[in-house]
């Protein structure tokens, strides 16, 4: 797989994949405009926390650049300007904040002339890909104990290389997996109502010659009963101290079938996807358009004015869960305490 | 709601909804032809093993008008040709060799004139029709001492009033519940692949004013945790003498997570789809064509050449399932000599 949001050193431009032609055309954008980062991570040319989170990172240090500062005061000026713009793209993403905020900070504590404090900024965008993309691999390396050989793993919607800068965090499972025992394969939920499973995550795996293969939301239960799912890995937005995860509508269904069956259930998330202030009751789950049920690539699949409901997470409780995977280690049976033991340690 | 397959009495003709243009046009079919029945039934113009049934008979009688018979030797040679075109359409569905026979065994068993026989058989087709329906307002009946007021029902598919003459097995549920209990509702699960939850179900309940909401099939466990569904009906393709019901893809899962929520799961159907003969182990799951899931309105919605899995139904067992409702009672707790009694009473 390529990566999703790159660097460029010889152009100093970034260069994404669009994912809103994906799968059916490979365009990629490369441009020197940090208003162009901003406009791509609106329209969800670029989606996935983290890889907005690295997009972000970099149309900071784009803006630098086209600041033509000729002093530290003049740089950090249209820097906060840039960030503005940057974050009111897409005000819920917790990533997009925080890797503004690193980029405005560093620019605050550097000194040197401001040619020197952009090359500053340029590397610490390309940390920020570099972190993104270690910690994921890391991820992966850290499940290779919970999977065995000849294992398939059922996903759903796409936590994978298009999610972050390049290796994805189920993706990180399901490559680590995929290099180091025999005979690994995927099966993608499609992941109604957007589709991120059969258009991204299908994709991807494909791409990289890993067997996947596509089923709709509704045959877990057929797939898991016929002993073709060892475990299942997903992804999360947000995972609570209590040991509950927020993560795309159907894990949740999909986690309660994994139990009746008696299959493993995976949560890949890095640490700073864990929320230790929020109690369970005050998480706010976002109900999005209906019209994304009601329509498939523009067209109504139904009746135009029937009332949908179309919340976009659900929320799946510890004793559904059998292990988190993060970078810095597994949580198995999630509880407070051992969820507290691990993210501070 | 309308007839999905009706007689015309001051035309001899037979009127049919075109489903495949449902939910964004209403267009009917009126034809003296049985030759076009037998299209319709092809191109799933009409749909729905029950519906299937009607329409074939009705097709019969199509064809003994059309025969221009002069002895009852002739008609039956006409009648005899015009079932094998009737039943070479969808090889598969019961009703429609059932309908078939049930007009010719007729035809063979009167005496009298041509035109005689003709109108006997002209009353036989939209007997089986009346009993369709009669049928259908019996499980609806049946159904009303397990539902309460201001309920919110869960179904899946389409096994309302378009699978069958005018009612419907679910659909005869849920509209004699509105009919006689305050406050009842719909949730209709999308129901991929072919999205019959949102093309038929939505749209014919709209039709009667009872309120519908759609979801997408991963939406369940959402859905049931949050104490919005009271009781789970779905219809069935097959009920066999150890209680495993056959159904759309999506039922089993369906089953499992109402059972993780305590909540009712009733199947609806008539006798006639219980199968005493063939184990569980025999039944053969059909497996359809993959485009089913790749493409939605003629456009790829993945990776064209993704490898897919795509079991048309699935297998519920009896632990899972509450009650099975029919037009002659109540099956709870479905065992082997629960049903037996039931079906031969």
């Amino acid at each position: 797989m390529y990566k999703t949001v790159e660097w460029l050193d010889n152009k100093n431009a970034v260069k994404l994949i669009d994912q809103t032609k994906l799968p059916l055309k490979e365009k990629f954008i490369v441009t020197k405009s940090y208003k162009r980062i901003a406009k791509a991570i609106k329209i969800m040319e670029v989606r996935g926390a983290p890889a907005i989170g690295v997009a972000a990172g970099m149309g900071m240090a784009l803006a630098a650049i086209e600041s033509k500062a000729k002093n530290k005061e003049q740089l950090i000026h249209f820097l906060e300007n840039a960030g503005k713009i940057l974050t009111s793209t897409r005000p819920t993403a917790v990533n997009l904040f925080w890797a503004v905020d690193r980029m405005l900070n560093k620019a605050r504590e550097l000194s040197g002339d401001v040619d020197f404090i952009i090359n500053e900024l340029i590397k610490e965008a390309k940390l920020i890909a570099e972190e993104d993309i270690q910690s994921c691999i890391n991820i992966g390396k850290n499940a290779l104990e919970l999977i065995e050989d000849d294992w398939t793993i059922q996903t759903i919607c796409n936590a994978g290389s298009l999610a972050t800068a390049w290796y994805g965090t189920v993706g990180g499972v399901i490559r680590e997996a995929y290099k180091n025992k025999k005979g690994i394969k995927v099966y993608a939920a499609e992941t109604r109502p957007r589709l991120q499973g059969a258009r991204l995550t299908v994709y991807e795996f494909m791409k990289d010659n890993i067997p996947v293969t596509l089923i709709t939301d509704s045959m877990i239960g057929t797939v898991f009963s016929q002993g073709k799912i060892n475990c299942i890995v997903v992804g999360a937005d947000r995972i609570l101290k209590s040991g509950h995860v927020i993560n795309k509508i159907g894990t949740y269904t999909m986690a309660i079938v994994a139990k009746y069956h008696n299959i493993p259930f995976y949560v890949a998330a890095p640490i700073s996807t864990f929320d230790l202030k929020t109690p369970v009751e005050e998480v706010i789950i976002e109900e999005r358009s209906g019209d994304e049920i009601r329509k498939i690539n523009g067209e109504y699949i139904t009746v135009p004015d029937v009332p949908v409901y179309n919340p976009a997470f659900d929320i799946t409780p510890p004793e559904l869960i059998s292990a988190i995977i993060t970078e810095k280690g597994i949580i198995r049976n999630p509880q407070p305490d051992t969820i507290l033991k691990l993210v501070k340690s």
